[in-house]
């Protein structure tokens, strides 16, 4: 038995006490250090929202038996203090309003089983989710889809469950390709149980992921905020079937809150699984696609903006949506605050603040005390 | 042999010269009149853009046999000058600018089979189009949304071709429902000749219309100007199956620029049957539907500002789209001219012209030297 470090531990006890999305605490965290916000929920010493939040398990620390329990299966907790932590694919959260979507938070920490890193493997990632009550149909496109995607080097993310969750992780097993399933219970346990197997497999060449930990059993309220780690683990969602009231339309929901382009397969009118898709398609919430290289055309450009600084063409050309119009926003020189820019740009205040790190980091923009302004390119 | 009145005698003579749409022959004839229009044909006394199109037939006068063939049929020719004439269908014409969509040009006039009034049978009409290589799952679901359709009161219009067109006006007749074919030559020739029968039953229960004269022969040209006769004389487009390069792809195009809402079926990913529509709906240029309920949601609000303002509502709560902005850009008191009506509007000039004429006719708004204006309801 080694000593476990107390950082580490001090996460994983608050991510046991917590067990899911919890914005004032990351908040807590941000402010204080993880150290000091383990100590204030053991000592109470906090404002009331966290008190309530806290208190059925601040007495409760398994933090050591945790993080050797999963050590033991091969796993491993992964915090912001990790060069592995994918810190940008968190930065949709940032736009997201918690008053409102209390779950729209990022999570405190992962419990990961598979040897790569969070942040690589995800690099290039796409979601592929859908209906338990999956047809033949649903799961011949699924691994038509999925088989392309992964041969052309994306990830697939997913739920692990039955029916196209199912589907996809083993397409993309099939091609040898990465598979990574979030789950909504401890990592060490298989659920649903019939796909132990499956899920062994999905860890041994890419990751299960959960931000629950070790001991924790799934429920309805955990499917939903796992969903949203799904859609934030991706370039893109794409649901290839769906009933009128399936889980996959919150990780499409999920998905549009994080900026995420959102994807449906078609089907025949005459199937009960493709009729969420339809729903989604008719409501302007998925767009319609039909093979990989539709998805891949979505899929892109939320990294063309990265990897596009490097190479010869103008970087700000891969911009859509919001994104485009905030920069679109920057003076040619000098800089601007977040409210100036959602002015001039038409785009609400919380989505600008959700693309501008996005575009830091892309290394379109910078910030400094002045505000953000357009980053000169040195060899131009 | 009757004694053939001569101003009908006039139409007949210039559908057979200028044989399609013609846009300076509209505006010659709304000018100097039918009568003094076909003159000026005979007579070559015309611009020269006139000039170029009647020149091949301008010597050619077969209005006399021709009306008389399709009396001998149980057909006749419609013109503006008759009560039956649709008016209000080709309003969105107004809208085109032909200088760039040479075809966007109202009929001339229409000759026709069929007992009922053109306007009263297409007072609530959806356009039902598609592949000729319909799959038995497009055939299905045409006969199943169609069947509804027809039942709710519908007029069915199609182009009377092989595919989906022939089992739309199938699935129309079989639940005695009333069935509109538009034909591409003329009414007296069965195109294609194994549909003679179909086009023959079509005729007696509804109406089959063509805007060329007897004897004229189908070619490429005459089917796309065909499509926008489809599109106008119909609420909205549905496609059921449409190929990469469908014809039908040209009927939506038209219901867009004659501002009907246009409406596609999906189908398998792995129907090339289903190719047309999916990208339809990827584009933006067809919604989505699954089922006649839907149809009748889209297809309703163009018809409801005419009769709405008979009952007790608000006939204006049902105006969408530029007939709403243009509505609410007249003042409560006083009126407006077109121009005005643009600025205040943000609706291209030619967008208000087109609207103005449906809003009259739906009683909301009326016109008199200075302008157009609100009417107010006496009743209320």
């Amino acid at each position: 038995m080694t000593a476990v470090d107390p950082r580490r531990a001090a996460w994983a006890y608050l991510s046991q006490v917590v067990q899911g999305p919890c914005a004032p605490l990351n908040e807590l965290v941000e402010a204080v250090g993880i150290e000091e916000a383990a100590r204030a929920v053991r000592e109470r010493d906090l404002p009331p929202v966290l008190q309530r939040r806290t208190e059925a398990r601040r007495h409760i620390d398994t933090s050591t038996r945790d993080l050797e329990l999963v050590a033991r299966r091969g796993g491993r907790l992964v915090t912001p203090d990790d060069a592995e932590w994918p810190a940008w694919r968190m930065l949709g959260f940032a736009g997201i309003d918690v008053t409102r979507d209390k779950d729209g938070a990022a999570p405190l920490a992962l419990w990961v089983l598979g040897e790569g890193s969070v942040t690589e493997l995800t690099e290039r990632a796409v979601a592929v989710v859908g209906t338990r009550a999956a047809s033949s149909y649903g799961s011949t496109v699924t691994a038509e889809i999925v088989g392309e995607l992964a041969t052309q080097g994306f990830a697939i993310v997913s739920g692990g469950a039955f029916g196209i969750d199912g589907a996809a992780h083993r397409a993309a097993l099939a091609v040898g390709g990465v598979s990574i399933a979030v789950l909504a219970c401890g990592i060490e346990r298989a659920y649903p149980t019939s796909h132990e197997k499956l899920l062994h497999t999905v860890a041994s060449t890419g990751l299960v992921v959960s931000e629950y930990g070790p001991g924790v059993t799934p429920a309805k309220y955990k499917f939903l905020a796992r969903n949203r780690l799904v859609a934030a683990l991706s370039d893109a969602v794409l649901v290839v079937e769906a009933g009128w009231r399936s889980g996959a339309r919150n990780t499409v929901k999920w998905g549009r809150r994080l900026g995420r382009p959102t994807l449906a397969v078609p089907g025949s009118v005459h199937s009960v699984a493709s009729t969420g898709c339809h729903q989604m398609i008719r409501d302007g919430e998925a767009r319609l696609v039909t093979r990989a290289s539709e998805v891949i055309d979505e899929a892109g450009p939320l990294r063309l903006p990265v990897s596009g600084v490097e190479d010869g063409g103008r970087a700000s050309d891969a911009l859509v949506g919001d994104q485009l119009l905030v920069y679109e926003a920057l003076p040619a020189r000098g800089s601007r605050g977040p409210r100036e820019l959602s002015e001039a740009s038409g785009v609400p205040i919380d989505g600008v603040r959700g693309v501008l790190p996005l575009l830091e980091l892309s290394g379109l923009i910078g910030s400094d005390e002045t505000g953000w302004f357009r980053v000169r390119k040195r060899n131009r």
